[in-house]
């Protein structure tokens, strides 16, 4: 029995290419006491892991000879402790390999009834990122205008949904006319916006003619400007990601619409992390459940099959390729 | 009898001048029905003033050819409603002149036994401003590090010495030893950094070795920035001035760090306007009354001395030539 791993090799010099990555096969580790012997079978694909490789952030960063660092779900083949029994589905940050052997107060055992697709993705931190930003951040009520940028990614799929459940007219951001009616006909958008086009301010500012309530950032940059201008007063700005910055290699340049705009509007824009809301997860989860089972809330997986395939997952997702969530089939 | 004046004539290109403006001596105007006249008493000199300048913002811009705007204490000389008689004194927005006639909606009726210093400036808006900025907007509570930046400025004076009431650990940022040590050992500040030194990065840094929780920024631009990189986890950054980008005549570069830093460190960034905060002016003018009576919060009044030196006065604000509080004694 090997473990077949991905090592991050080399810091990417701009966007991440697979030549970042270095295949190795090492022995199965032994789990050691209070740990737990984790077989990976979903691997998550984050623009996040990207952003893990530019520095310290709210997490440690990714370092050359790392094996790479991921969100998984997996299934426990051999344990140290009572908590945990071969067999269970576990959530995990095992990472790029096939096996680890982790400490159990890391893991969170989900419930192997559930689809794995969901339990990765919709029931995942990709839906608690899309509930809490959504509600707990940006405090979205019926009758809101709510933007959403990435809104065909894992987070802006659901995201866009959730708005759409909640009484909110949702406007998608995406990338190409392909995306922009998937999101329409397929998910229930009231409106999409295509940032690759030569008019994508003045698309905007038609497809919210009375301005935006609640704008959800995944991306930064040039559509966070575009944005900006359409809020309305006391509107709120969920900063989720910034895509945008993280596989250029260097920062972007700062918008010169901040912070005097959110002076002369009473704008709020606040950060965010899902790890945060981990107390509220249970309530959300179950809530998300709910939505899927009734058919209220479509999931969209865009799987990659195989460990091997997982750098060329990455750069896709990074490149704009995937529509909904992104993982890799491990096992 | 003539109504002195001062005209807005010409927008500044780049830092503002006194020949932006022209004086003219017109005659006093009658009241209409439902209108007051009003003679100003002071008129407040605020960074605003010159926001009002480069475009609309949260109200109306100052266009070439109109009296100045201001915020003004005035004294009822005429009146057409039964709400408003001879010798009441009112808040208003009057502008640079000796007398308006103006609707007796637009005015606020105030207690004539209270200081007009104190009118116009603790117990005005300048005082409401540092009020529900560092209350309401920051959240500001026992044990936080609040940073201010235009320490030694009008609201920036409050701001400290509200935040030492509730509890805080103070440190201010002001231009020059002279004011850092005012605000040290005249205002009780825990601390004060000036932002013109060479190391101003690293006196910040020493200063706040436990970082920052609430940043009450009036001025935006690079000490935004310096400010961002020292903020806690779950910070407030109070946006209530951008004095950095008013004279400039252009807005500067954003902040590369925004919105990137929000999100790692889960920060929220908002701005408010105060005359939003109108419903709570009474008990919030009330407690700041109660304070400046039993001389737990210090004011600092920087009087010019007659209208016609209205325009100097905003020059040395704007340039950073004041200690506390300036208004001009019209009458």
């Amino acid at each position: 029995m090997t473990n077949r791993q991905w090592i991050f090799a080399r810091a990417p010099n701009g966007a991440v290419s697979p030549d970042c990555f270095e295949w190795r096969e090492a022995p199965v580790p032994v789990p050691g006491p209070g740990e737990v012997l984790v077989r990976t079978r979903m691997l998550s694909l984050d623009p996040a892991n990207r952003a893990w490789m530019n520095g310290p952030s709210y997490r440690e960063q990714v370092m050359p000879g790392d094996v790479m660092h991921g969100f998984t779900l997996g299934e426990v083949v051999a344990s140290n402790v009572p908590e945990f029994t071969t067999g269970d589905l576990v959530d995990g940050m095992s990472g790029w390999q096939d096996y680890a052997a982790v400490s159990a107060g890391s893991l969170t055992k989900r419930n192997a009834r559930l689809a794995p697709e969901h339990l990765i993705g919709v029931l995942g931190v990709t839906g608690l990122t899309a509930y809490h930003g959504l509600f707990d951040v940006g405090l979205a009520r019926p009758g809101d205008v709510v933007l959403v940028s990435a809104a065909a990614g894992a987070v802006g799929t659901i995201t866009g949904q959730l708005a759409r459940l909640a009484g909110c007219h949702v406007v998608g951001i995406a990338g190409g006319p392909e995306k922009c009616d998937w999101l329409v006909n397929e998910l229930g958008f009231h409106g999409a916006i295509d940032y690759k086009a030569a008019d994508f301010r003045a698309q905007l500012r038609a497809a919210c003619p009375n301005g935006v309530d609640v704008y959800f950032d995944n991306v930064a940059g040039e559509v966070l400007d575009a944005a900006l201008l359409s809020m309305n007063e006391r509107g709120r700005i969920v900063c989720c990601g910034a895509v945008s910055a993280y596989d250029g290699g260097v920062s972007p340049a700062g918008s010169p619409l901040l912070p005097g705009l959110l002076i002369t509007r009473r704008l709020r824009m606040e950060g965010f992390i899902v790890l945060d809301y981990a107390a509220a997860r249970p309530q959300a989860e179950a809530r998300l459940a709910g939505w899927v089972e009734a058919g209220q809330l479509k999931t969209f997986m865009d799987i990659v099959e195989g460990l091997e395939n997982a750098p060329a997952g990455l750069v896709r997702l990074l490149a704009g390729g995937n529509f909904g969530k992104m993982a890799v089939q491990v096992a």
